[in-house]
This record gives structure tokens, C-alpha cells and sequence, in this order.
């Protein structure tokens, strides 16, 4: 897309993101009814907050821009004749935020058929919004703007291992091939949903592996992992942007090593 | 301690954390060398930030008050004359801290013997203070202070579980029986240090369940869960200020039914 373009998208969605961070911030560490999507014993939360931070988000795409299609994880998908698709996660990390910890956020992309063009993630409660496009990515906290980059690590041995929570895997074979990638790293931590990410674009940390749910948790976060000089893919080095399985590394080297564990 | 002593302590207290958290803040998120404390090949991180804040808070409380003795986490016990004792730990959550993740903190607490007279922990990226004495257990956060306490859960399968991660277990059986109060409950989370026992305050968790160091992992925290409503013990539900497996609960119901599965 043009520049004026993405700069005009991107301000859209700082300020709708803005918005949606003051209704987060609402419900953040205060009684709220936790109602659970999943069947049978499972329980996958979901809240009021997660539902209307959803509906607001789309209530005002739909209104700026009604040719483009809105991809979230609380509705259903609505069509649009643009090829433009926002993806939006009301809040990625309902796990953390119903348990009062900050390492959750609102998360914001923007699709061009299947190219990830820009993605927001605002975490309202630090007032930090990670951002990225083409024009490259950033951090936003208060006043002050200060452009991501990921590290340089050169072995795994060296290397910081970020993942939610072990309980993410399918199956007892694909926490083994995890793992074996975590027991060569020098630092394995779980916790930090979309945080993570964020922390491996801002250089602190070199990898994150894991298994999500479907394109809202990782379309956003493309962009800023990316422009902020990372890679996303799947475990077998394919594009990640219909969500599952993960590998989100600080670099080209860490990433093949980390390829090649889990394939090996 | 009467009330005046316990005021001028906490107030003495917290002037020193807030000059300890700006030395923090100098270092989080900013390159910094990382040695490891552990012999052979593990790795247990510790900071010129860990030494500094450290060397800063012993200064000032000796200083102070030259007769209390002084136990921190990086260097030898300063013996005291008095029957105070000052515990602090001048990062917990180290490998958090080296990752950019927030949920670590600075702690000190005073004892006199074997009582945990006040506590606080203080997040200075945050800006969130978290304390508690016989006055009371508190949230700071910039210009508001709010009291925390406990949640009134009644019953494991509607509880929350924290543990900062699965590696801190001495072997498979300690971990076992870890996870059989975790598949009791609705929600288990790893991650949060420090930063999980101070949710349990606030009343957004239920239980931390771990196995920490020394004193000063825990016992700048006991005050805060205590004068929220909460319990702190040991897996045999005796005193939990020697550190080790430690057993953190929002309230006697859920303590109970936890100390039953553990020692089951």
C-alpha cells in the first residue's frame, strides 16, 4: 500500500485502539463475571470486557471503512470487497487479565489478502502500545516514541525461550519437540501471551514457541516482530498467519536452529 | 512494635525502595552483562542492578539504624544487636528482569525475631508499590492508595493457581504434588515471582505454590498476604520464613483443601 495510505490506517487504528484500551481498563481488577467457550470440563474464559472491546473495534471499522472484512475472536467474520481484512483479539491473554496480571493486550492487524500490513498490540494498563509497519516498529509509552529491535544472538545457548503455557501443545509429542528446542536455550520462562512477542521485538528476548488459536493471536503481531527485524513462521518455516503452531524467532540464525530442533 | 515505630520504619522503608527503584530503572530493558551464580551448566542470572540495589539498601539501613542486622540475597549477614532484622531481595524475578517482562520486584521486609513485622514490594516500572504491616495491607500507584484484600474463594475448582515456573521443584515427586492441587483447580499460571503473591493480596488469585530460595524470597511478602487476609506456611503449614516450599493462599478454606492434596 501507498505510505499516506498506511499512515492514515495506522492513526485510525492508534486512536480506535486508544478507545478500546479505556473500556479494558474498566474491567481490569475488578469483579467481573467469567463466563468459559470451552466444552465439557475445559475452561477457556471469556468476559464482558473481551465482548464489548470486540464489538466497539468492529462497530468502528465498519463505520470508516465498510467495504473492508473484520476477523476477531469473539463473531463471526464480517465480508468486505476490498481485500482489505482487520483482525482484531479483544484481549489476547483472558487468562492473565481475569488474574489481575498486566501481561495481556488488545491486538489490532491489518490484512491485504494474505500479507500482514500493520499490527498494533496495547497493553492500556502500562499505556504501551508496540506497533509495526512498513515504516518500521516502535514502542509508544506516555510521551515518548523509541524504535524496536530485535538481538542479535548468534546460538541458542545464549538464547531466551518464551512460551504461555505447556498446556498450549496438542499432544505429548509436540511439548517434546518444544522442549527439546527449550533444553538447548540458556533461559526457558512461560507466561506472556501477546507480551512476549512484544519483549522479542524490543530485543530482550530471542524466541517464542508456541501453539495458538487461530489468526488473531499472531496476524497483529507479524508486523511488529518483522519491521522490527524477526521472523514468524509455522514449525516447518511456512507463513503463521492462520494461527497453530508458532515459531517466532529474533533472527535468521536462532530461527533455523530452532527449525531444525523441532524437525529433527 | 508500637504503631509510631512501625509508621517511622515504613515510611524509612519506603524513601529507600523508591531511590532503589530509580537504580532499577537505569538498567531494565538497557543492555547489561548477566553473571550466572550456579555451578556447571546452570544458570541462575544475577545483574550490576541485583549488586547495586543491594549495596544501596544495606548502606541506607546501616546508616539508619546500625544496630539491626541485615540479610539480603547477594552478600553475607550484617549481624545486629537490636532484634530487628532487615530481609531484602534486591531483584526477585531475575530472569524476568533480564527479559523485559515487568513482573519482578524489589522486596524488603523487617522481622523481629521470628515475626515479619512489615513488607513491601515495590515495581518500579510500574509504579506500583505493594506493602503491609499490623496498619494494613496497600496498593500505591502514583497518587492513589487503595487497600488490598484476599478473595473469599470457596473451593479449588474455582481457584487460580500461580507458580513462577515448573523448574523450581527439587525432583518429580515435589512436582507431582505440585500438580495435583494444579488439576484441582480451574486456573494454573506460570510466571510472577514476587509479582504473583501481591495478585493474591489484591485479591485476583487464590494460591501460589512454590519452592524459593532463602528468607528473603518470601519473607517481604508475608506482611502484605497477612494484613490482606491471607495465609502464608510452609507444605506442612508451619512458618514459611526460612523460604523453601512454600504454600500462599487467599484464605483457611482453600489453604486447607490445598495442604490436604499436597500432603494426600
Amino acid at each position: 500500500m501507498d505510505k499516506i495510505q498506511e499512515q492514515e490506517y495506522l492513526a485510525f487504528a492508534r486512536e480506535i485502539m486508544r478507545r478500546a484500551g479505556a473500556i479494558a481498563n474498566r474491567y481490569f481488577r475488578r469483579p467481573i463475571p467469567i463466563d468459559s467457550k470451552a466444552a465439557g470440563a475445559g475452561f477457556d474464559p471469556v468476559t464482558a470486557a473481551d465482548r464489548e472491546i470486540e464489538a466497539f473495534l468492529r462497530g468502528e471499522i465498519a463505520a470508516k471503512y465498510p467495504d473492508h472484512a473484520i476477523l476477531g475472536e469473539e463473531q463471526a467474520e464480517r465480508a468486505g470487497s476490498s481485500g482489505w481484512r482487520w483482525v482484531i483479539d479483544p484481549i489476547d491473554g483472558t487468562r492473565a487479565f481475569i488474574s489481575g496480571s498486566p501481561l495481556w493486550g488488545i491486538l489490532l492487524g491489518l490484512m491485504q489478502g494474505d500479507n500482514c500490513m500493520l499490527g498494533l498490540m496495547y497493553q492500556p494498563y502500562l499505556q504501551e502500545t508496540f506497533y509495526g509497519s512498513s515504516a518500521g516498529a516502535f514502542l509508544e509509552k506516555g510521551q515518548e516514541i523509541r524504535p524496536l529491535a530485535t538481538r542479535a544472538t548468534r546460538d541458542l545457548d545464549t538464547a531466551t525461550l518464551y512460551c504461555t503455557h505447556p498446556s498450549m501443545f496438542a499432544d505429548e509429542q509436540e511439548y517434546r519437540r518444544f522442549m527439546n528446542v527449550a533444553d538447548r536455550c540458556r533461559l526457558m520462562r512461560y507466561g506472556g501471551d501477546c507480551y512476549a512477542y512484544c519483549l522479542l521485538a524490543g530485543g530482550y528476548i530471542d524466541l517464542v514457541i508456541e501453539h495458538v488459536g487461530g489468526p488473531y493471536d499472531i496476524v497483529p503481531l507479524i508486523p511488529i516482530i518483522e519491521a522490527a527485524g524477526g521472523l514468524v513462521t509455522d514449525w516447518q518455516g511456512n507463513a503463521a498467519i492462520a494461527g497453530g503452531k508458532i515459531l517466532a524467532a529474533a533472527n535468521q540464525v536462532v530461527h533455523e536452529q530452532a527449525l531444525s530442533i523441532l524437525n529433527a
